[in-house]
């Protein structure tokens, strides 16, 4: 492919996506040229959008195209409960068992030292400000982070920092096999930790 | 992520993407939305640019921005040998041998008649139009499709159909790959070696 500079900039530019390295990029770019230029089109014009209308729930910290998501926005959830999460696929698992009628808060991300992820990549000031707000009706903090080595860090720091500040703070129950993360649980195993947290 | 027409649109878009199930494209979007932006912009310019610039060679039908490929324009190559592969990968890695001088024909793929691509499919039609034209200078066809099934089957119709119109037509040797030992190559392979020896 060598005197093709646009198909080398497409293979180039496909190894953005995670997990995908030149062998893949390069079955991509084939793929989509040779088989599927409509959906090339498509995905060209999704990415575009998504950048331009993506950002922050202000108050969940979740991916929003409003200021404050829908979930945030429905005056039927229970404003006491606050669920912290770690990303929009584990709030989704959460939503789905139907066991839960409180708010969320999304880290967008875990503690990981060893890959240079610290307090201030996700949104931990944001939660604490949430919290610690005078007019806060949050009473009972759930730490819903994955049961991993990153996501019990997590949790832990969170836990600590909240310590001396009369605020209910527990964690999903350990119904949840160690070791899993949430987005590929099951169900009744999800909604059965809820109930037990502790 | 339910209230989020854009991000939803950016999964399904993902999704054209060969072996991208919604999970994998979901982290992608996740990755995308959360830590590059900037490359999501670049792949987005990469795949409208590529549509619109990446034609297929009228000469060898490899993917190329010009009429006629650079390979194909090269005055330096042995027109009288033209070297049948499967995709422009197959090619470059014919091309990283030096061992070979002539010109190419790329089918863009191969015959698959379980996954329904037949011959009009591939650029059989292509290739027999090229070869039987009257001022044609290839004296031999080398077929290097890949030894699997769909690649075997692919060079034996190819075969048949010149079988009568004094081409000389060969096929890559089977053999035991440079640099290993019988001992741990597979019996298929030792076989043919065995019957292609010289
Ligand atoms: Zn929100
Ligand atoms: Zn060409």
């Amino acid at each position: 492919m060598a005197d093709n500079q646009s198909l080398e900039s497409l293979v180039q530019a496909l190894r953005c996506l995670p997990g995908v390295g030149v062998k893949s990029a390069q079955r991509m770019a084939f793929h989509l040229l040779q088989h599927d230029r409509p959906g090339a089109q498509r995905l060209a014009q999704a990415l575009v959008q998504a950048c331009e209308q993506v950002r922050h729930c202000s108050l969940c910290h979740t991916f929003s195209e409003q200021e404050v998501c829908a979930t945030c926005a429905d005056p039927r959830r229970d404003q006491s409960l606050l669920c912290v999460v770690e990303t929009p696929a584990d709030q989704a698992a959460l939503e789905r068992t139907g066991a839960y009628r409180g708010l969320f808060f999304v880290l967008m991300g875990r503690l990981s030292p060893l890959d240079g992820v610290g307090p201030g990549d996700i949104g931990l000031q944001r939660l604490f400000e949430r919290i610690e707000a005078p007019d806060s009706p949050v009473r009972e903090l759930i730490l819903a982070t994955n049961f991993t080595a990153e996501g019990e860090t997590t949790a832990h720091v969170i836990a600590q920092a909240l310590k001396q500040r009369g605020l209910k703070v527990t964690r999903l129950a350990r119904g949840v096999p160690v070791g899993s993360e949430l987005e590929y649980v099951d169900l009744g195993t999800i909604a059965h930790a809820l109930v037990d947290r502790r």
